[in-house]
């Protein structure tokens, strides 16, 4: 059948000025749109290699800012001007509200408990005996497939491989950590070179898929809730019953009875997250510091912790158990988003703690200024306000 | 105790180039970052308000094009060419390469089964029998409930509500039709005037709040996969077996039974998706159009189902039971977002059911590309070309 | 092949004792086991049929008494002596425990909030547009297709039909009310012959199955959490600060605080019932009552909630949104159990709602005392006073 | 308030004839049912303590037999004829019909892939940073932490120790083998030993709970379908095509299609097992055996996979990760339940994996006699017949 022509390439020359202009003028001529402010930018096409195919020009994402936020962390200490990217009119505002709050109330604890990225393939045998002993040789083996995976990377370490049976195949997940990467790339590779050393070392012959969707690769699962997939990270604070009802207007008790609901809720819901929205602030500072965008919907679930203390503070805590961020790689260089990582102090090797322990704290602080506004009322009315609810 | 200074606003001319250096100089003056790119661009902050609160600049998002694709759609039809803003490699190779086979094999037919935007309220009582009989009450005064909604918005409908009791609590969800609008705002509103008239009117005392969580904004949840929040949107495909042996070397029995291994494999994770990545197309064509970037982590949630036909062609459908999309109001008008959706013929009102169809066929093309790649070994391969694995 | 014997039938007689005492002897022959105990009883076969085939005698399951319990429920009223079948040491004993905190504290009110029985069709279409038009039929068509339903039973109301698309299926689920059988034979009937009626008159060629498994019988699912599979019943109490330190030597605050605990536990594991152990109440009560034994999978799924009272009594409620029960019809009739359920008062139509309820108080008996044990750090050494523990 | 007579104790002589009907004649006097079966018994009262509290009789569960089914297992191996005990029509004679086409088929291949235990207790800390260094203390000292478990145990083996970080708390899963018995009572004694020399011996002061809810005991969770607590075994079979026609009037290709569909329904519904009725087996084979009636809700969990082979024959495998049973303590050892264990050759020690083999074939069985009565139609009329559907 007769198939529409297609984008212009050139493999030389295909991160130029030019050859963007030229794909543009190509889709201008297809479908009459004139592209003008896609055209424009300030960054060079020279440094999009390995970020983009087809390159045509870039998205203006307004940016914000949000804060300061005072993290009193183990990596990210002080006060810090959250960079948020976002259509969304309101969030910046009221992650920075949140903000405040916690600031006030002498600011939140980080901690980033563990880190693992994982790439999972699975065997297929002819039976369910031959799949447990494949499971049993990969095991007594470990040690040797270790050294294939990690022969192909200086940073990635595989700490263990987990193995599940079900019918005639064996499904293994190899954890590694990998250093301030996310690392999804990096344990593609060391986990292929693994399996290619397995298929020539094994007796029984097997077919097998580099990923049996036990990864869970950029979608979310509930084996990422306890397997962490990426950054197991925590934020916690104490929020001052006298500052919640000066800045929000809300009591600590209220509040604490709105966790409650909302956990119930989020159970019958069969929720990803039993706080108000984690993925706004993710995403948001995801977009901003040039992070995988689509690792949003894994490092989206979570955890929202409350107590209530004897004198009347709320102890309130977001458990992110699978936070996929990097601070070098992938987008992390171009040239906006490294602005927004310097903002931080995050850009490089060495600040993937850092810069998780923000991420947790924003959430924090956005499920503190949502919470209180569902509770006070404002929240329709401060969307009429910044958002210009439209109908 | 002592906070960092806030961001400088200015309530008059808060969206203005002068105010956005003041901020950028600001943070330059806090962190030493000169924000030379981030304060580079062709969009008029008066356009703004709405959008973002203390407004810097922006992100230069890179945008690619990947298809053409050839959609047999109810809303969408014909050869369409998709812009993907993204910063990670190969992504819109593999789309691109994944939309060839779609239309080699003739196209994709697309549909839009239901669409639905809920607002989820929680009222708590004295007692279980309590709720039970405000239960009853908010059925029998359904349609004076509807109208009350509805008086807030000429769009929205209030189609039903939903309800679940739990100990001494009534959980309601409010199903509304939004028209081209996502319309959480919309329904936030309408539901809120409805809780208002309900208070005010029902005789026993409660309190309530206006999300107890079972809405579920802005996190994945099961109850989202039933119940369709935004748009259950379907994409099928016929692939035939010579066109994706000759453009992935890959054999239809071979992708049958990869679908298998992914599906057990999914099922075991307590994944929310069981295809291989409709996370990264959802993503990067939501941020190239304006969407609201966390609205992925609902809309990410799906099934891919196949079938071997007996041709040795494949059926692939892709479902996708909660895209949450917009083709006006929110970041869509924004300039750069405005072409992108523009190159799809998908600007304004009238466009949304168009606009989903092609997110569900970009997905599915997503997954044809890499589930492909991984039964091929192109996986790791491809991102060394293409993504420059970092190590 | 060879294959060995089949045991002894005989249309007839197959419900006497003498065919029963056949098939044992042929299972001695065959096994040597002598089968002494099995063969007594004191039921008559004749009143098997319906119940079980290939009779060979029974099991005799112990049966202890707990209680009584204070009930001030809508249909159970008064005080309790409730039987439990089991060969659980300290079940019997943990659960008399809780039974007495409940009546001390002044009972625990139980309330029914909706039932319904469900049969899930599944039809198949050539693609996804033709599944929704088959649904808007479907829709448009409900009367009559209740009508036809219900012509198959005296008791059955169809109350609506749910329904989803997936690629080109279309999922129904038929929700029926069936008073006090627990009704999943007479809602698969019903069903069946809705299902014959649809085919016969839709004109679009179309296969079925009268379970595409969203039932989902015989199995928990979320989907039941959400829909009520069965009854949706609540049993709430206060429990007063002073009665729980002295039965159970635990206080209040700790109690909450071990529910917030565990609560968070049940989340991460993705844990269909939140509280201690609902199944053992339950499924003990089912065997003693003639209930489908295996029911309780789904009957078991459920929150358990609290709040610490301002007094600091503390409020506790168990939602139980699946409660598969029935009062005639079944095992209900056979001596042993419909013994029991004259125990209860609970035999006969017209009894289901207060059988539930019964149900549901013994489960919040249940979680009292097996919370308080592990709180009291009794858990263990009660099990090894009363159920032996074996090592 | 006035509560209700308690049931008659009698510490020395609880377990003998007189003190039964001492127990029923009171209840009889507060009830007025006569309880004239549920004092009919074989078994002798003093074999019960350990077993059950304020005995007063029995409950006759009607038993009948099903099969032969045709094992060819690594501990069950040869023809076996399965005891089932139920009171719902239909339910034998389904099984048995599977078991014929199993055994005409030559029978199924069983695999116990591996077996765990748990116990999981939950430590609460001042803050994240306090419960993760608690988490790296307990990893240091997992080799003496293990020797104080195991020293209340000579069966138990502590394998290892899962970790999870939430908030302030650290929730532990101690994983145990426990050779043949089901061991929850074992493995409680074992970790409450483990926590007490855990709270002597660490320094920062700290609370815990025993059972943090991630055990996750008498209910289905997802961790469940990943950790394996008690056996994860697979049962697999080629049926024959033919064979299948000739006892099912049901072909290969038609059963495959509904497996797809069934597969669907399942994710769609969140479930717990993706085929007919895994549970039915179950209840019945632990009802008939002794084992925890409860433990039915855990064991129930699982995959049914299919692979239609090129010779149109059908691969078909249920994998249960939780099946959890015993062959001998708890109630394996009363009179009639120790003969339907004697049946099977499973009773006592060194038993436990032939059990579970035969459970997992009985599964299997079931699955394919009602799957084959779903798409033949018969599933209704075979109710009729043997179930007498009540109306």
């Amino acid at each position: 059948m007769k198939v529409a022509d297609r984008i212009p390439r050139n493999g030389k020359t295909n991160y130029t000025h030019e050859m963007a202009k030229k794909r543009r003028d190509f889709l201008t001529e297809k479908t009459g749109e004139a592209l003008e402010h896609t055209g424009q930018f300030s960054i060079d096409p020279a440094c999009l290699p390995g970020n983009i195919e087809n390159f045509i020009g870039v998205v203006q994402m307004p940016l914000g800012v949000a804060g300061p936020i005072t993290i009193n962390g183990e990596h990210a200490q002080g006060d810090f001007y959250i960079p948020l990217a976002t259509t969304e009119g309101t969030l910046v505002a009221s992650y920075s509200r949140g903000m405040r709050v916690i600031s006030e109330s002498g600011g939140c604890k980080t901690t980033v408990v563990e880190q693992y990225m994982q790439r999972a393939p699975a065997f297929i045998f002819n039976d369910a005996q031959e799949a447990r002993a494949f499971g049993d040789w990969v095991k007594a083996n470990f040690d040797t497939i270790r050294e294939v995976a990690e022969s192909t990377t200086s940073i990635g370490k595989l700490v263990n491989i987990q193995q599940w049976s079900v019918a005639k195949m064996r499904y293994l997940r190899f954890n590694y950590t990998t250093g301030d990467a996310a690392g999804q790339n990096m344990v593609g590779k060391a986990t292929l070179a693994a399996c290619e050393w397995i298929i020539a070392n094994y007796q029984t012959p097997t077919r097998y898929l580099l990923s049996g969707n036990m990864d869970t690769d950029k979608k979310h699962s509930h084996l990422n809730m306890l397997g962490s997939r990426g950054k197991r990270v925590i934020a916690e604070v104490v929020i001052k019953r006298d500052i919640l009802m000066r800045y929000m207007h809300t009591d600590t008790v209220a509040m604490a009875r709105a966790c409650v609901m909302a956990n119930t809720g989020a159970m019958m819901a069969g929720a990803a997250y039993n706080g108000p929205h984690s993925a706004n602030g993710i995403a948001s500072l995801f977009i901003a510091t040039g992070q995988d965008e689509a690792n949003v919907v894994e490092s989206h679930a979570g955890i929202l912790s409350h107590e209530l203390l004897d004198n009347g503070d709320l102890y309130l805590a977001v458990t992110l158990p699978s936070l996929i961020c990097a601070t070098y790689g992938g987008g992390t260089g171009l040239p906006t988003q490294k602005e927004c990582l310097n903002l931080l102090g995050c850009y490089g090797k060495g600040k993937a703690n850092k810069f998780a322990e923000i991420v947790a704290a924003t959430v924090l602080a956005g499920d503190i200024s949502l919470g209180c506004a569902v509770i006070a009322g404002d929240w329709v009315t401060s969307h009429d306000k910044y958002g210009r609810n439209r109908d």
